[in-house]
């Protein structure tokens, strides 16, 4: 009897595979699904059954991938019109071994959630786990902002969801939710990928509120981040039109001169290296997406439109990143950097740099007035929490429409660390600000220097 | 924030690293402990701490070793003098990152027994996970026979510490036994390594006794394997004196005639394969103990006081072994057969084979009352539950003593399904019995086939 | 500047990936083709080029899978209509950065036979190896049987090829030939993957026949095996009709039940474990081919028409199994028997078993003038150099119908050291011989124990 | 029969691990020699004989750590008085299997130089292979400056070791050296690690230079780095004193407060990011060694006398590091910062920067006499080959003592690629130069850009 969780790192996606007597269910598999198979081949099992949870739409399933690859049959909620698979509905039950999956519907993330609870049938019959997909996290609950005009409904189906279903599971069910700390898809998640229904009952704060009202009010406020790529996901995984990916593509490494050459020809180039090394320096025209940040930025700022070529120190870095860009669907990346930007810089071609600055700089610019402008980048809900003095707002994923600097001033990209700052920088770099400088450290260092802080 | 659970195969020994925050804790190590070092790496934490829940009687701890390679200070219970590491007592907290760990005294399978409660100092009060060492198990708890004299007591002592202090816990609270299925320090384990207080509190057999009485009976009424090889543990564990095994060694790949020398000066030879390949062709003198059956029976069978040669069929199974037999102290392996068993055949020496018997065979011999004995190697618990007419019991690890048959006779041997019978096999062909066969499939061919069954 | 070896085990076949600055070719890829794009992508180089030294007839070449991951061209000689690639012509030459490869017409074992002749272009002129396919191997040439009509013809154009064109490339010349020893291609190879024409030219033993007509006689006169599934590889590569691979598929893991139900339905049931291992027990009506064996005798002896069942001791000889059967143009391997021969024992099904002769026995036995027929599998050369009085001869490939043995007699199958013996043994349990031995070691303990032997 | 290349990179050490038969040697161990044991077996044999082919200078050798995991026996030159293993004299001779090692004395590089003769006594008796140590490279010979007064005698050994010993093998004989391109042991090596002696004797530049007087003076006129750490290599290696290091140790991951305390307490801190990375944000008084440069340049730069802390951007890194270091003798690196830079950023903690100059700002600032410092640290040779006006020369191994600038001037560093640059940068900055820029792309740049050069 087994139970693994597979983590894709970025999205925070966390999938499951959990088997006994040589067979296997695999809950919201990825794209890139090899990965099943091997933890299937080592337990000695055959899966059989795949359940989505719901229909994803931070990620492209790869409940067919998978299926084509070992004759699983797919199974997900009834209240969506899948193009593919089967709909399931409260009580149904699967088994595998001497598990037993039963079906719990639980909306509010979407109108099709479900829940999966298991039982091990020769240990009494009390849950021993429950996955609980978008609907409840280890320290959250799923969002519900997907039907604007339907929020205060949403809401409170969700709040249904978990205190007439899933709470009633007992407090000794260990709960397995489709996201860990980190995700688009919640906040507030604790860091740690194990709890049980007990623990969250208990301490989840948002099941702490005291009514059904008060959780309404509260989800209702909520705002997230809605990246752009969400919609591709939705159809993708509505209709199972997203292509086959296995064997994984292989970005051919090009020399300097060979990958201009490309760019000239149209070419979203995508620099993974850290903030210290792109702001050190990099190729014209790039956008710095560092790899941590890739699932998480890349699906606001790229463009489906256009191909992808990839720079990094090593190529593991490049596998890293077409695995994580094809799980959101970015499909076409035909070609890297070899050598990475030292071939650049060999190749005598220009690059420019990015400046950076600390937040005693940032201080003492303040304080003496300096002229340059503060663009904090970070989300509304960080930015109302506490900013600094005279900063302007714009959220990083709607850079640079929203921007309403003149490209001639000195900008200089703040966030909570250095990490997004770094993406802005060579967003507003790209697109014409030319003197662009990027606070590392950001707010923790602010908070560490004692900086002064504005709330709103 | 994360929790990994090390299994040492065989052994069924749960050992884990506990961390956040750049630092982490690791309990009841074994001693190829690199694994933690591996682990804590990938997490880019510290070892700050060892854990021994116990004082350990089945393997190797390697606390000893892993403090030297990290710094980290060992932490056991009090009421055994331990010639190293430090005495921690009912309350006493240790910190890692926002994880916080209190001691749970809970005798009963030693005296010297401690659980370890974690919390998340973020996320509550609530006792998220537990670790039990041998307390608590999942579907069982630990033996309580290592005091014949005070069965009772210690009985008692344990039923204390799971009633009055492990279950009081909270439903909520995750289970981190030290054992899963298969170990020798328990039996009835669940087939699985998750579960949570409450779902044992429900479900554990041996937490549905009713009362304290029916618990000691119960408990006094067990009877368990004592491998003579504990007493080693014990001693090791206790005066901390196992010499290091780092970087593991590698024994010698010999050739048939390099081997059978070295067999004249004195080896122990231990045939790793499976008991079909066993049974088709062995070296005369061998003892056969499949891979997958070395850390449960090798400390019945094998002498410290002997060199151990090993045949396999590849290198990885001969290191395997090697991780296997340190664990429990077998140091000297120096040398193994280069090309297995193919290359004493084709060197000419003599090689022996053990016909196998069908369960239809062994029930057509029974009822034409054809002249052979049957024994059955399995436990007393397995004996007495049912057995097949006329057999004679002679448990695996006290063979040849306890056989009590003409060595002129045909024997065949039988278990639960072969494995063992093929150990057994081997034992007799090396104590003179000269006709001797094994029964594959065993008792699980013959509840297949129907075959008679008696009950004591 | 990297040239590595890719050997497929089994079939000794040797291809080449070799590269520089940022390119590279390969030469006589296989169809599992991934490993040419790792090692490509350690070496940050694009594969532009793929060489075909002729159209191979004992695996399934990779050219068009790799060439569909990476839009190398396809490059082979002119003597044959491939339905794919390019043609190259004497002289014709390709270059990855300073690397310069030349393309030699060196026909013999075949008429489209062609050799690469590599320089590096900044260290001088001589050519710094050469990769020969099937005209030079290290201690043998190609075989020149393909053409039976046109023996002397071909034998003639190999020796010129060898003499003419390859010898004079001079000594210096590193030698990379498409096989190594073991293979079906060449006999008399050295146990060894490095050489040189130097090395070649001076202790070749077909190098020092004296003249091009003790070379043609001699090649004439040579015997080699033909298996059957040439025909297809033959088609395959010149067609290009092999439907890609990639992903690899996995069979499915079945019960014993499920394993016997498929069985019933049709299966060729081929078992990969040890010799000892099958003679100890096995499924009635199973192969034995040892998995060290499949890649050279499968295409002897299994169907293109049935899906294949495997029984293996672990996963990953699965795994390897489907690598090496899928080389040979097996394509169909839909499920594995989970938990081996064990499972099935545990079952209760019926197995079977082989007894084990000792070479000593074998000489009491033919001695004493014992009722028995020894049964020598080995090739016609093998046999003719030696073999055991009264023996018989029915050389592995051509089992059961070249056999002319009474299916009620005691039949003992013998070999070089046991491995082609448990072969035999199996098919002629398979077609109904009833009482079957193998003899273990063979002739190799025969020649170890001195026994008594026959030249033809 | 096998031969594996074991190549250190960095250092571009070439070892090697040669066997047949189950036997096996060792030429020139690295101490990390985990590696010749996994390979052996890999092969199933067992190390008999380590080799050194000269006391070497230039890293630590690990043929005691081998022979005390294996028992082999240790070989070198008599004409060095060595404190363990056993001298060797011209023509002994040694057995693995088939193969035979035959032992030249090839003076030259030092007094006690050996190679070994290969032969495979099944193949005839030409050499199949010859191990030169660092007598002959590939497109170079070894270096002969390690006894000045006495330049003209070693040279002329060495002439008379390549072309009365080695070059007479036959051209057919395969060249192992003990070092490939990117050795500080020699120059001009061929960017590849295979050749023959035939290749060699016809385009190794060094072996045709006509005479033996042409060679000598050639030699005698080389200058060749001397790093300080060889006089440290050369005690460990001949004295045999160096200290184990298996298992490897793993320096402790440290926050950016516990680093910076750390630092407080002594601490040479290397950063191993990129030049890029480095430049972006770097800790006050670190130094720059990306991790590809550490082999190289640690000897010149860094103390034995203070322990190492590490600054890297993922942990394979730190490991990596801490082989290389190991490999020249640092044994001390007790920690590294977890979290990389970023984890020092966001403690607030100071950082630096180093400006990136553009070729085409080169120019323009020396055209237009601006006022800055362009510091090559290139080797002598290199600066003689040509550099750029009005440049200052200054070795980097001679930093900071060889520069004669102001401290409050501009310096811009400046190499062949920008790697050795920043490492340079970093020393100027820890020594008190207070403006101090990178030239990324350096010298290659400026060739592709059409820079003014000039040649001494």
């Amino acid at each position: 009897m087994f139970v693994e969780t597979v983590k894709s790192e970025g999205l925070a996606h966390l999938s499951y595979i959990v088997g006994h007597g040589g067979q296997a269910v695999v809950i919201d598999p990825r794209r890139d699904c090899e990965v099943y198979l091997d933890i299937a081949e080592k337990h000695g099992a055959a899966i059989q059954y795949v359940f989505e949870t719901h229909r994803n739409e931070d990620y492209v399933i790869g409940s067919q991938e998978l299926s084509r690859l070992t004759g699983a049959s797919i199974h997900h909620g009834a209240a969506t019109e899948f193009a593919y698979g089967n709909a399931v509905k409260e009580g149904d039950v699967f088994r595998v071994g001497a598990l037993e999956f039963k079906v719990l519907e639980t909306p509010g993330h979407t109108y099709d959630s479900i829940s999966l609870v298991m039982r091990d049938t020769n240990a009494g019959d009390s849950p021993l786990a429950v996955f609980t997909g978008d609907a409840l996290f280890i320290g959250d609950v799923g969002r519900t902002d997907f039907f604007p005009d339907r929020k205060e409904e949403v809401a409170g189906l969700l709040y249904d969801s978990i205190f007439e279903k899933l709470l009633p599971l007992g407090d000794q069910a260990i709960l397995y939710p489709a996201h860990g700390a980190g995700s688009v898809c919640g906040k507030g998640m604790a860091p740690r990928d194990f709890s049980t229904i007990g623990h969250e009952r208990k301490h989840n704060p948002l099941l702490q509120l005291g009514s059904r009202e008060a959780f309404i009010e509260r989800k209702v406020a909520e705002r997230h981040p809605l990246p752009p790529y969400f919609r591709r996901m939705e159809v993708y995984n509505q209709e199972g039109t997203a292509p086959s990916v296995l064997p994984l593509p292989r970005p051919t490494p090009l020399s300097a001169s060979a990958f201009a050459e490309r760019m000239d020809q149209g070419l979203q180039v995508v620099d993974l290296r850290s903030p210290e090394a792109f702001a050190g320096a990099f190729i014209p025209g790039s956008i710095a997406i560092p790899l941590n940040m890739l699932a998480a930025y890349a699906g606001f700022i790229l463009s489906y439109d256009t191909s992808i070529g990839l720079v990094a120190e090593t190529h593991e870095q490049v596998d890293t990143a077409v695995r994580r860009l094809l799980r959101i669907g970015y499909d076409s990346i035909p070609c890297f950097l070899e050598g990475g930007l030292g071939a650049w810089e060999k190749s005598g071609r220009e690059y420019d740099t990015i400046p950076a600055v600390h937040a005693d700089e940032l201080v003492r610019r303040i304080e003496e007035k300096d002229d340059f402008v503060l663009v904090d980048v970070r989300s509304e809900e960080e930015w109302e929490s506490g900013h600094l003095p005279d900063a302007v707002h714009a959220f990083l994923g709607d850079l640079p429409d929203n921007l309403d600097v003149d490209k001639s001033r000195l900008v200089t990209t703040f966030c909570g660390s250095g990490e997004r700052a770094i993406i802005a920088a060579s967003i507003l770099k790209q697109n014409g600000w030319s003197k662009v400088e990027d606070a590392l450290g950001s707010m923790m260092a602010c908070m560490e220097r004692g900086c002064p802080l504005v709330e709103e």
